[in-house]
């Protein structure tokens, strides 16, 4: 399946700053987006990345300055995937049967009200990432009449955002971003009811 | 199935309060208790509410005040499931999913490397909820020769926690939470990335 991969070249993961330096999060982003290509086309999808500046990738890349949701809008051919850079917890697997799922629109929340992955099956459908885009999503397939299906993973709700979600990285993707991260010093923090992740020896 | 739903009935969800006073905790802390016993009768479950105190609701209630592990290892006879009683976003359709997957064990693994839901079906299975669980249990049925699946819904993975975790009930619960906490004043804030729950009142 076509699947759009979009990306933000500028500064990504600023939420993360308190973990890892400006140098460290563009890596890292970079390193997600080669463990969520590689998910991708083993599930079987195409992927095109979006991005807002050139990167370098193992992926045909289209630079499209504009809004996300213009530059989604614009190459929404049916059928079109649309999965987000930072899902560091996608595998295989788990985007097999995202795309096999049945539906006009099928989609996967993220945690917040986020939309992390879609795949669109008709023309009619246009995307807006803006805000509670979830909630969006529904309403826009509602008001035109389109089926839609949620597809409800943990491995797809995770879009890593903030220190919290690095410790659900450490305990479960299955990419490279796991090792990146303990090779920066980047840790699990058992000592509380939920793990976090922390960096005993502070940002280098 | 026979269904174990752990509830801590002393001073619940402590670190929702930045949102919620001590009173309202424990109130919220009874209607996600409600919302998950009502979502696992209507997916075939028999549950049996295990906890710290008497606590009033519409199932039966075993009093016991040992640590979590031991209080549910003294019950896992085959087949039994647990599932915990913050699991706000569960729905019938999940869990009828979660009781029906094949597996000695099936864990839904909680953000932050918790145990969210668990079925055991093999009497050799002990559970520790102690620390990142969801690795143990891991650990424990492989030492012991048993087969696991996991089932990675988010409706099972996000047990409601912080002041984050609201925003997804307010956004995707089904049951009477997010209505409990429209009522006390607790309203989404979109104005960032990702949906937050907050309070503009402040606690009265």
């Amino acid at each position: 399946m076509r699947t759009l991969v979009p990306f933000d070249a500028a500064e990504p993961k600023t939420r993360l700053e308190p973990l890892l330096r400006a140098r460290e999060r563009e890596t890292f982003a970079r390193t997600m987006l080669a463990d969520v290509l590689a998910a991708v086309r083993a599930a079987g999808g195409e992927p095109l990345v979006v991005a807002t500046a050139a990167v370098e990738c193992d992926a045909p890349v289209a630079v499209d300055e504009r809004p996300l949701s213009e530059a989604v809008n614009d190459r929404l051919e049916p059928t079109t995937a649309v999965v987000m850079a930072d899902l560091a917890l996608a595998t295989p697997r788990t985007l097999r049967a995202f795309f096999g799922a049945s539906g006009d629109v099928v989609i996967a929340p993220g945690l917040g009200g986020g939309t992390n992955a879609l795949v669109v099956r008709d023309p009619d459908f246009r995307t807006d990432f803006h805000g509670t885009s979830y909630l969006d999503h529904l309403r826009v397939a509602h008001d035109r009449g389109l089926s839609v299906r949620e597809c409800d993973a943990t491995r797809l709700a995770v879009d890593v955002d903030v220190p919290a979600d690095l410790a659900d990285v450490l305990l479960r993707a299955e990419g490279d971003a796991p090792s990146w991260l303990r090779k920066v010093g980047v840790r699990l923090d058992r000592s509380s009811g939920r793990a976090t992740a922390v960096r005993p020896g502070g940002r280098q």
